[in-house]
C-alpha cells in the first residue's frame, strides 16, 4: 500500500465534513479524498436494503481513487452497510459507530447512555450492540432526531424553533437519567450548544465524528500507513480533493459552514455508474 | 388510447398523495397507478440536472405501465423537467404548476401574489414565468419554506415550533402585501391552517394540487378519455396501485397521514433500472 496514497472519507452529503475537519486537524499532512452523496442524501430516512446500495457504489468510487484506508463518515451506512461491504475489499476501513460507541463507555459514571441520531442509525441499534458487547451492564437509551439534520442544513443553529424542537425530543433522554449522550450523526455537532443547553452540564457529549478521526491516526499509526510527510508542515490546499453527486454549488455553500473555510477543487461525479 | 387503462401519478415522495386524494375525490371510477420515488426523495434541493434525470425515470416506469394520462404530482419536476420530457412520449401529461398559477391569476385583486415552495421549483421561477405570461402587469413574490416539507414528514404539523418557523418564512410575504398565495409544494395542504393563521383571512390560498385534479378531469373529458365506468359507482379499492422505489413500510405509514385512509397494494420496484 502506497503511504503517499489519499485517505477517502465519504458520507450522504456534507455532515461528513465535521469528521473531516477533525482529521485535517490531527493529521494535516494526509492527501484527501471526500465523497459527498449529495445528489441521494440523506440516507437516514432510508431502508437498509437502499443504504447498502448507496454504500456500495460511495466504496466502490473511493477505491477506484486508489485510496489507502476509507473512513465511513456517515452514520447510517456505519450502521446498516460497512461491515457487509467491508469483507469484498482489501482497504482497510473505520465508520463512526464503533468509536463513538467506546468513547462513551469510557466516559459514563453512572452507566445510563443515551445515542441520538437518524432513524437508520438508531433503528439498526448499532451504538447499543457494541456498548453492550463491552459492557453489557450499560443502560443504552436511544432516540431518532429526524428534523435535527433539516435544521443544520438550512442554518438553523441558533434558532428558538431549534430550541423548542430539541426540548421536545430530548426531554425523554432528560427522563432517564443518562450521564453521557452521543451525538451519532454529523450533522449534530453544528448544535452541540443547543444540545448541551438543554441536557445540561452535568452530561457528557460525545462527537462520534471526532472520536472517528482519532481512530483514523491510531490505526495509520500502528499499520505504518501514515504519509512520510507528515512531520513536515501541512501540504497545500490542492491535496485535498471532493467529489459529488450533484451541482457542487450548493455543496460548496454548505461546506464553508462545516469546515470553517471555503473549499475548491470540487468535481461532480456520476454515482449511478459504480 | 384505452379508455380504461388507468391514470398515472408520480411524484418525489408522498407528498403527491394530496394530489391523488383530490383526484380520487373527483375521478373516483379511474383506475389509479400512484410512483412514490421514497428512494431518493427529496428532490426539492437537487439540481435541475439530477431532478431531470430522476424525472424521466419515473415517466419512464409509468409508461411501461400503459397508462392513459399523467400527472406529474411533485412541482420540483413540474417546474424544472416535465416540457423536456413531455415531447418524447405521446401520452398526454399535466404538472402541478401551470393549474396554481392560472387559479392565482382568477383570485388575485390587487394584482400581488405570494408562492411559496422547494428550493428548486422556487430556484425555477416557473410559477412567476407562467403568471407573467398570463398578465405581465401582476407582481410575483417568491420564497422557498425548505423546512416545510421534513416538518410535515415527522407530523409537526401543529407544533409551536411549526408556526415559529412558518412567520420567520412568512414575514416578507406579509410586508409585500399579498393577497393571494400559491402552496407550490404538495407538503403544504397538510400546514394549510398554519400558513392560513400566519398570513391572516385576508388572503386567499391556492392549493396547486387541487387545481391540478381538476385540470386532469377537464382534459380527459375533452380527450374523451375518462373511464366508460365513471358514471358508476366507485370501483373497488384493488384498481389503486401504489409502486416506491424503497421499502413499504414507511411509505404505508405516511400515507394515511395523506390520503386520510390506509393503502394497500404496495409494491417496490428498482427506479434506478428505467
Amino acid at each position: 500500500m502506497n503511504k503517499e496514497a489519499p485517505i477517502g472519507i465519504f458520507d450522504s452529503g456534507v455532515g461528513g465534513l465535521t469528521v473531516a475537519r477533525k482529521i485535517f486537524e490531527i493529521l494535516p499532512s494526509e492527501n484527501i479524498v471526500y465523497f459527498g452523496d449529495v445528489g441521494r442524501t440523506p440516507y437516514g430516512p432510508r431502508s437498509k436494503e437502499i443504504i447498502i446500495q448507496f454504500t456500495t457504489q460511495d466504496v466502490a468510487f473511493l477505491a477506484e481513487r486508489d485510496v489507502k484506508f476509507i473512513v465511513c463518515a456517515c452514520n447510517s451506512s456505519s450502521a446498516v452497510a460497512l461491515d457487509e461491504i467491508k469483507k469484498d475489499y482489501h482497504i482497510e476501513m473505520v465508520g463512526v459507530i464503533d468509536p463513538g460507541a467506546r468513547a462513551a463507555v469510557e466516559k459514563t459514571k453512572n452507566g445510563r447512555i443515551g445515542v441520538i441520531g437518524t432513524n437508520a442509525t438508531i433503528g439498526s441499534n448499532a451504538y447499543a450492540h457494541i456498548i453492550h458487547h463491552i459492557d453489557p451492564d450499560l443502560k443504552v437509551f436511544s432516540l431518532a432526531c429526524p428534523l435535527f439534520v433539516p435544521l443544520v442544513e438550512e442554518g438553523y443553529v441558533d434558532k428558538d424553533a431549534t430550541y423548542l424542537i430539541a426540548r421536545d425530543y430530548l426531554q425523554t433522554m432528560l427522563d432517564v437519567e443518562i450521564d453521557t449522550l452521543v451525538l451519532g450523526c454529523t450533522h449534530y455537532p453544528l448544535i452541540k450548544h443547543v444540545i448541551s443547553e438543554v441536557m445540561g452540564e452535568d452530561v457528557t457529549l460525545i462527537d462520534s465524528g471526532e472520536e472517528t478521526a482519532r481512530e483514523a491516526q491510531r490505526i495509520l499509526t500502528e499499520s505504518d500507513l501514515l504519509n512520510p510527510a507528515s512531520a513536515q508542515p501541512p501540504p497545500p490546499e490542492g491535496s485535498r480533493k471532493y467529489y459529488v453527486s450533484d451541482v457542487p454549488a450548493k455543496f460548496s455553500r454548505m461546506a464553508s459552514r462545516f469546515l470553517g473555510h471555503e473549499v475548491e477543487n470540487i468535481t461532480r461525479v456520476d454515482i449511478s455508474k459504480y
